[in-house]
């Protein structure tokens, strides 16, 4: 069996528990494969790295444990308090392999939250430190190939990322000890040297730089972000075609979304916020040609826990001009509607790096709020890009 | 210009109304295209019959006027006065052209409300009545072509259709003067016979026969049906497939819609509901592989009048079975909202009459519940297969 | 501490299971008195029997055990698991003291679900041996007092219950063998014959019928109904006052609700329907003098469980009589909801017994949706009505 | 007839404009009396002034007039445009009375709206002008009494009100030329001086002062204020003592409140918005004992016009501490739920003018989110209150 290495930065957190939580209930049978994508046609055409063979390991700048957020989320009613017992002895194991993270450059609301960070001498010694300890694991854990995934906190965003738009611009930024590189793109340079896949599952920075995209193509190593697309957002992706095609003018979309857990106590501050905010409005924009008002709100709801209520009121005018409306809500667990998109993206871009596409994936497009390098926002579409992918293969894996 | 017949069957309801009167304010320039698919891309691409030169005749068994259903729809808030006003007098001189229509069959809510109707002796006397009708329409209003379009309320749907299954059980049907038959496939059959495209906007039986679409497909005659999609089933569609692609599982999809028109009066009678409900809980079956819970409610509240509020309740489970949950109100003018598919349906059906396209159109099944002839259920694939069918024209028509 | 004898009719469902979890785990102090409103001012003010001082046993038809129906809730998100672990030895004492019960008269629907009944030859042995059952367990059990609680499945309404008005005409009835007096009224005539408080917290018969009213005013024994106020209903007496003194004239009230538990089950039969529909819309009526349209629709929807959704659409006109509207849903564990309740009800349907105070008892009104001898339905000056009997024994208590 | 000086505060406002169309309406026999409270029990059996009696004048700082407020609502599906043009020339007649106004301290968000405004050399100057144009009106309407309504745009809350807790303190204020008394105030205080009672139905300062608060108690004339109680904070003072005495402990209300009017485009200002929040989240503290999340969002959709949509998701526990929940949404015309109420007010504040109650009137706690000088935020009993108040006045007004 194929030996994937999955490096989760944000190893403490609720989605990358409950992904190996997931991953390790799977490989024991003792759930079934609801939610992955991967699972069910056209994906299980290809020949995907089995879940199975998934080895966990991380960085993380809290103090806590994998077992203590499982713990955790079950009693919040969301991974069942069962699941969490059968693969509690793979948690501990994988608690050995997750090592201590860093914090540069993440925003206030994070920083104040930083139980424990390595701290280096400066931005050349930290990517080098991050470079051996993903060597580290490949070898010791002996795996046939390393994804880096980005599942930490919401950075806010870089002002100016053109500065960064070189790969030697962001080779002389490391030289220079440039402390406005964020973690999330150290984390992502690091990799993408070594030629490790590198997925942002969140809005921050990560591989998103000129600079990065270029070292990716150089080095043919595929990466993809960023933000996964859970939620009202994806909501929006379906939905706003419904629209447009129809002709169906929007005058006015609002989402309020209400969150209790952490990545909504960093969202409480404005600067990280600011990141999420513009990769959820969007969507609309892409798909939507009118002009509109469009706004979304989070709010931080800690009653809630790790349970997400997102609340959209649409207005919209039809024939003759006859304003009408359309208003829902969705309720799901962040962190299950998360962690199975997270498994299928490593199984898919390992299957990318197998058949050398480097750079951009934009067949993965359907899983973010803000595919890179890609324009179309429609769910549909973006589906119809991975079968087509699909298609490509088939026949070819055998 | 081409000028374009259009026959409504059931030419006093709220539909055909509203039609009418979008399509001259349309002409008169006193509301924009709204609502209309075929007023952009990428049906714009097509050269389309203008619906200016809509010249407008039906059927109805009400002894109400076409000015007074607009002018009660104006009241509740569905159509806006000054354009009832700007319209009148052409809703004054459509008026003149619409006869006293038949009810044959139609179910005990529909005939308990017939305020005036045509009864010959038997069946065949009909169908010659409803054909001469016909041919003098095209005659004295000059116009190029014809369209018959069923938008009359809903009968019960026909036991044991079978049994008229080819051409020659039809005419037998006719000539023995089967009293079974309805009167929307009376309808169907005359304008069949003669050559007029047809279009059932409405889960009644109509061309849905199998002697009926044989003897489209032997006349060359393009038809299509059944049952407008206009509001909840359009975002059963639009949704149900995002929950497929992500192998979130739907549990229970409960659909309670509440409605004040007439068309909510005759749901009112179980016989007539039973083929809406079947038309609209289908959608889903064919969307969704799993087993699961979906039943469709429709309740009359008259304070809603052509108002029309669906509330939809879907659970659904996904990574380690975690149950979650969607909720959605779509709150629209039945009318408004079926009006410009109506007008959209002649402009493409007419374009398929000119290009020799007989039998089933299956490009139109976007705009239907239960598209006849077509299994795909997924909206945006249905968009997809217009789009094709544009893309197939495209520079043939110039 | 007072020993106060419960005797739960329909001891296996999810109301009565819940209580006496509930009621346990307040013994043990696992678990605060939250949902309890004799916990809290203005009740907590009264001398009341202490719920640690409840000793449980009953009747059912089930062939299930109070702790697989614990377990089973554990499992569908209502008691967490660690509460039915601590209380489960008290549980399987409980179990030793439920008797199997008879179902006669109860409709079609729950016949069919009876596992197990005793049946006597008559009417009137039945009723013997329910009275025995009744006395042994408060001798057994050395009880200061017995409770008789019905929180058994519905019943269809009973057919001209007048026929039913005297004591004698009840008398009569059981010598006669009449096969149409249901189960609940046996339990309740067996329970004040021999001066047993009696609570009716379903839409049943029970001692509604004016021969057992009048039997309890002869015995000077308190008894009180019916159909416990836990959700949809108890909205509805709160809001509709409000729109009532605000002139706020309501057009349209709608009510959905669904459910998923053996309740939602029992009511797919319409004859069993009936009765709980009747219930749930005559509050309105008892608070809004206008006319207006108002419908409740209860359906069953497995994938709930033991929760259960209300979506009301209230539409409602004012000044200028502008149409507006309001839109809730409701989201409960049924049995969660009513267990608090059904405590409640036993220490205050006691404390009346030790005053001497037979009859109906209106103070507890807020606690039903059809509140025997009050018309009343206003929510806030229901809880008044309970004030004014706190506020009549303050002082005497002591 | 008795004839009642109504002087509006924002007289051009939709508001006013919709209270003085309505008053007129009534006057003219074209609407009934739907959402007036004085219409109904209990109050209907006070002798109160009649509406047909009511003289409107009033102050505005924007240019436009009562009659084009009144077209615009009646195009935003409002007014019915029917009773706008049955009170047409009422309105013209109408818009002679109204006066330039002042907008001193209303915060950056109205004066940048203001389109004409009088300036006075200083405060002193123009407390005297506007004694002057209120005396004026008195003189030339040849009203037997004057009431002063504040339904303008709503100011920033005032910092330290303290410092004006006496009435000399105010004297001195105005004396020393004090420009942070807000206009609201000033208008409250000319008012007091001359014996005329005052209504604040906004969250701005008005006669909250301590000061204005005593000099009305000093002069006997009637006041009552503040922040009408119109629609989401309505619902919670009908809601939240359901939760309350059911036990059943909040843990998060979460409000999102959009709408589209002047108000809201006003309350985009956090200045302006705050005086607002404060009172609208106010409600539940004072019906809620535990500590909960609450908070409150107004954000402003221009789509919607005058039209108001809330949102409020409920989280609470109850047995067990099982968590449940309950969400509604309310959509009103903030016009037509306010301006019924402001018409109440003048009519029950004569009443208690004429009656010789001056100062505040705890009675009509009721129509305010904040009501002055009562703790009491539960709306039955606040409707419990004005019960009281009619009972006491029955037999004494004939």
């Amino acid at each position: 069996m194929r030996r994937t290495g999955v490096w989760l930065l944000g190893a403490h957190g609720n989605v990358a528990t409950t992904a190996m939580v997931g991953a390790r209930a799977i490989a024991a049978e003792e759930v079934g494969t609801g939610g992955l994508v991967t699972a069910q046609d056209p994906c299980h055409r290809l020949d995907l790295p089995p879940i199975e063979g998934f080895v966990f390991g991380g960085h993380d700048v809290s103090a806590t444990t994998v077992s203590s957020t499982a713990r955790m989320l079950s009693e919040r009613a969301t991974i069942p308090p069962e699941i969490v017992k059968a693969v509690d002895e793979d948690l501990e194991r994988i608690e050995e392999r997750i090592e201590t993270g860093t914090a540069i450059n993440c925003g206030r609301a994070i920083e104040d939250r930083v139980e424990r960070a390595f701290s280096e001498r400066n931005v050349s010694d930290t990517v080098a430190r991050l470079r051996e300890e993903y060597r580290a694991f490949v070898t010791e854990q002996n795996v046939d190939r390393l994804v880096v995934v980005n599942v930490s906190s919401t950075e806010p965003p870089l002002s100016d990322p053109g500065r960064y738009d070189t790969v030697s611009s962001v080779e002389r930024a490391v030289a220079d000890d440039d402390r406005d590189l964020p973690a999330s793109s150290l984390y992502a340079y690091a990799a993408l040297l070594d030629g490790y896949p590198y997925i942002n599952f969140t809005p921050s920075t990560g591989a998103s730089l000129g600079g990065l995209k270029a070292l990716a193509r150089r080095k043919n190593v595929p990466h993809m972000g960023r933000d996964g697309k859970t939620g009202e957002t994806l909501l929006k992706s379906a939905l706003a075609p419904m629209f447009a095609r129809r002709n169906l003018r929007v005058r006015s979309w609002e989402g309020h979304n209400i969150l209790g857990n952490a990545d909504g106590r960093v969202l409480e501050d404005e600067a990280n916020e600011a990141g999420k905010l513009a990769s959820k409005s969007g969507v609309l924009d892409g798909i939507l040609d009118e002009e509109f008002h469009n706004r979304v709100r989070i709010d931080y709801t800690p009653p809630l826990g790790d349970w997400k209520t997102a609340w959209d009121d649409i207005r919209f005018s039809g024939f003759l001009d006859t304003p009408m409306k359309m208003q829902f809500t969705w309720e799901g667990s962040d962190s299950i509607l998360a962690a199975p998109l997270v498994l299928d993206l490593i199984r898919l871009i390992v299957h990318a790096d197998e058949h050398g596409e480097g750079g951009l994936q934009p067949q993965l497009a359907s899983f973010f709020k803000s595919p890179l390098g890609v324009d179309e926002h429609d769910l549909s579409r973006q589906f119809g890009m991975l079968t087509n992918y699909v298609n490509r293969y088939e026949g070819i894996d055998d």
